[in-house]
């Protein structure tokens, strides 16, 4: 196990130093975070030096264990400065898990006049959650089979993607382009009209589809035409996979499965809604589209901004939102939930079963991106629907034993588990906030944050004894 | 397409004797079902007449069309009688669907002093329903390959069973089982202290697993320890698979899969929320145990009868009811929902996949009773699932498009897709009814419950333009 500590040690020593960085730049809080920092690098040094002559024998186990604590460690070391500052352990534990999985759920209020040390480690925690989430994904699910990413081990080693084989290289290729896009998305909000602490942090949290904001109005702070329609396009861009934007580069090919799926199912949703909307509350429709396109694609792509309070559009919007919220973005991005990839391989599945029923004796198979997919494949996607279905459930029915309603306790455990952000109801919708949840509840959301972003299956590996027969 | 009119000719001839004997029976009520009789006779006979020298070259797609469209000739003509009583089209329509789905949601209200007649109508739609579906789904959907049933296909050619390969012997056996079954009930509830009239109908609705009774306080109406167990036990009698009562008859075994997860899984949840009633309502624990097991098992097993207003038990009690909406009984009973067989088979499909993590190069398959389960098999029931919850999703779109609320709209597709019958929230309540919905809402729940009846894939089937290019 030399190994895990090894890792988890770096990671403190990483928020160390983002610590310092912070503290360096504002100074109102500055004595908050290099407390964090001092702290977070001692213990950090010191896991890294006792475990550095133990580094070896490493397995397949160990991965899993790996994947699992270091999202725990960075959640309490991102803790670490809000409970400084004056939060409680569970308040600052929950906004910081809330920050690294990209979920961007708060419980703080009167953001407006937070300092701004604060705000930015907020979004340094989400630009931070984001990056970390799509290297796990994109090279470390794949080799534990997970959720059906292990399609993606054999697409690196397809023929035209050889130059990108180097694990390292493509690691660099992903964090370049996420940088890219996250400059770019700041000079577009700059342009708009934005401060430059204002642009940075919200462009921070645009590309890392978190949806954290500095301010209580969330996104809808800046009433701007233009920066509603930009962030809108820059959370999809989020929210599209990484992988795309690097093929899209080194061979000029835009062909994307998931891409495609992703835009006409939005384009399905946003167009009738916005009709909907535009009719209902007497809005021009230029209007309501803005508005509906906004939140529908922050809600889907899991970054949870919001402009207005879509729910009180009526019974439609709610209902909408609800079921928006298991979709997700596409893998090999920032985005949570269930994700576009999961969903074309399930409909296909479907759709071969249908053409089995009319022609018994046809061989049919499931594709994806022109390749025959593994049955085994399949059964990981329908393990990790399995897998949601039964988390959700099971965190309803404990977030209603604490005493939420029935929309709060199920669009609660959903908005977490998809890691989207904002639920339905008046506590914690669009225009509410999690503080006045009880400290159980807040915990509770915690664990469900953070089984969302592993994709569940990673954490129930480590509770099965068949794990740790072959652990030990 | 001969077979297809020549068989709802025949079933709606049946309608028109079951008709006459509820007519004679009753006469108050007797001149509406002389009437009704009389239609559903005159056209019944049309159509086999028409037919009858077209009835050749049959195919696997007519047996798609037939059984789709026995279900609407069947809900047309048991809501003849009570269109020509007093009710409005849409609700007779609704009624008599909710009847022969067994599905038991009610537009009635005032049933204490409901003519004796229809309140037997009732109970006769479910009773007919409930044995048509058995028929339906272990001699029709295995042949369709719909869902998974496909894996009885293999179960009636095993060497124990082979008595009962004929498909007529068989149907006749599952018949009689339920007869008697259902003659035992009653005799039970005359022991209980119910009249002959209150037995024999409320037998029908119990085995059939429908829930319709003849008063408004449905079960609880009848303020009896005795009765209530007798009907919890009955209830789960009827969502029993109906094969094993054979087996059980011809060969003593009692082992089944299916019936044991019911019964473990129905004490894990009965027993803890049991506890929970009997400490946060101050009511004794054999109270709250007859209390929760009579609800559980009712909702469970799809029945739909109620004791008591089991959301006024607080938000646990709602989000678990809603939950357990979704679970339903056995295959090859008279139960809906998603059914026992296929959460064991998408179960076990999870556990093979851990042991593939685990051991990459290990060969292991889904069995199920011993025998191994063929990947198509397993696909179906994903199939199976993804159409639910496309289906669930759809419905609640439309259902809050005509002005439903979350939980009223959620929880009405979701008891009606499942056959359940009684929903969450204080329209749709256990102790509500779904009179106050608008026209359209029952329109849509209606079909809401034909679709879940026939377990979605047949009906889809009808919809994809490969069928229509083997048909015609």
């Amino acid at each position: 196990m030399g190994f895990v500590i090894f890792v988890n040690g770096l990671v403190l020593l990483f928020f160390a130093a983002l610590m310092l960085v912070d503290g360096v730049l504002f100074n109102a809080t500055g004595p908050v975070f290099v407390e964090g920092a001092t702290l977070a690098g001692f213990v950090g040094a010191g896991l890294c030096l006792a475990a550095w002559n133990r580094i070896s024998g490493l397995r397949r186990v160990h991965a899993f264990v790996v994947t699992s604590t270091v999202w725990i460690t960075a959640a309490v070391a991102g803790a670490l400065p809000l409970y400084f500052w004056q939060m409680t352990g569970v308040d600052a534990f929950f906004e910081s898990m809330s920050g690294i999985t990209t979920t961007g759920s708060t419980v703080m209020s009167g953001l407006d006049t937070t300092p701004r040390g604060i705000i930015l480690w907020r979004a340094m925690l989400q630009a931070v959650g984001g990056i970390g989430f799509i290297v796990t994904a994109i090279a470390i699910l794949p080799i534990l089979r997970v959720g059906g990413m292990e399609l993606f081990r054999t697409e690196s080693s397809e023929k035209g993607d050889r130059e990108l084989r180097n694990a390292t290289l493509f690691a660099t290729a992903t964090l370049t382009t996420y940088l890219v896009l996250m400059a770019v998305c700041a000079g577009v909000y700059l342009l708009g009209g934005m401060g430059v602490f204002d642009a940075v942090t919200h462009a921070m949290t645009t590309l890392s589809t978190g949806g954290y904001s500095g301010y209580d109005a969330s996104f809808g702070h800046f009433d701007s035409g233009f920066l509603q329609w930009s962030a809108t396009l820059f959370m999809l861009m989020g929210a599209l996979p990484f992988a795309w934007y690097i093929r899209l580069v080194h061979r000029g090919t835009i062909r994307s499965q998931q891409v495609r799926l992703m835009i006409v199912s939005l384009t399905v949703v946003i167009l009738p809604l916005a009709l909907w909307v535009s009719t209902a509350d007497h809005i021009p429709p230029w209007v309501a589209l803005r508005l509906v396109a906004f939140n529908v694609v922050s809600v889907v792509t899991t970054t949870g901004f919001a402009t207005t309070d879509y729910t009180a559009w009526g019974p439609v919007a709610v209902v909408a939102f609800f079921l928006l919220t298991a979709v997700g973005g596409c893998t090999g991005s920032t985005a949570g939930g269930a994700k576009a990839m999961r969903w074309i391989l399930v409909g296909r599945s479907v759709l071969v079963l249908i053409r089995r029923i009319h022609f018994p004796h046809t061989v049919a198979f499931v594709r994806y991106e022109g390749r025959r997919v593994d049955e085994r494949v399949i059964g990981s996607v329908v393990a990790f629907f399995m897998f949601y279905a039964v988390t959700f459930g099971a965190l309803s029915l404990v977030l209603a034993y604490l005493g939420l309603d029935l929309a709060t306790a199920t669009s609660g455990a959903l908005t977490a588990l998809a890691n989207v952000g904002p639920g339905v109801g008046l506590l914690i919708g669009p225009a509410g906030n999690f503080a006045s949840l009880s400290d159980p509840v807040k915990a509770v959301l915690s664990v469900g944050m953070f089984l969302g972003r592993l994709e569940m299956i990673t954490v129930f590996m480590l509770l099965t004894p068949l794990f740790w027969r072959e652990a030990v």
